[in-house]
């Protein structure tokens, strides 16, 4: 089971600007500190912009900026955003679906049950606790 | 989010044996069910007999069968075992972990919760709850 780089390198860009709530984050910035192409991260940026997640400022001082405070945002909620492929059995695809147990099958009834829970967990968390320094729990 | 088709294929494989437990069950006779490969199946067949789900026998008259009853197999447990890359974020991979982050990072703690309760609501389901038929929930 795994979610995608997408999912990993958004949550690392929220995650720096929260470290950085003073000053504005450049992209340039991000893309060294995680070794990652400024071509990837512009997309991820333009998308979390577009969910009224960062701010972004062009020319000289500009940059990335949350518009919304890190307690406010759950974790629950980024990764839904940028999974959009929740495949996790065949069924799940109704267009592709070939599962000939599908008529009388409970099975992705109880992964999406599953998922949920998943999702729930996360939800319990904010940008705001992952970020926070010093507080291993 | 995506489980790999070998879970998928192997929950299908058990659950079909589920549904005739009356009788061996063929490679080929899944293979045309499930329009996949018999090499395939064997693999997930092989993996099966392994760790003590089926019963395999040569010959004439001879299949698959399950070797527990399906009240006693847990959906959880055949994916802890089928699924053996639980990479949600890169930090889970210890080897291959670049992320600078991870020092005072939560992240990987917050996903590796979710993960157990992703996996403690299949624990909940067993194969003889997925393939009864006719008591949709």
């Amino acid at each position: 089971m795994r979610l995608t780089d997408y999912t990993d390198y958004t949550l690392r860009v929220l995650m720096f600007c929260a470290r950085h709530p003073e000053r504005s984050v450049t992209i340039a910035e991000l893309a060294d500190s995680h070794a990652v192409s400024k071509n990837h991260l512009m997309k991820i940026v333009n998308d979390l912009a577009r969910q009224g997640l960062l701010q972004t400022t062009r020319g000289r001082g500009g940059g990335l900026r949350l518009l919304k405070p890190a307690a406010d945002i759950r974790i629950g909620d980024v990764v839904r955003q940028t999974e959009t492929d929740f495949r996790l059995v065949e069924c799940f695809d109704a267009k592709h679906n070939a599962c000939t147990l599908s008529t009388h099958c409970q099975l992705k009834r109880v992964f999406k049950t599953a998922l949920q829970s998943f999702l729930a967990e996360l939800d319990k968390v904010t940008l705001a606790d992952i970020t926070r320094r010093g507080t291993p729990r």
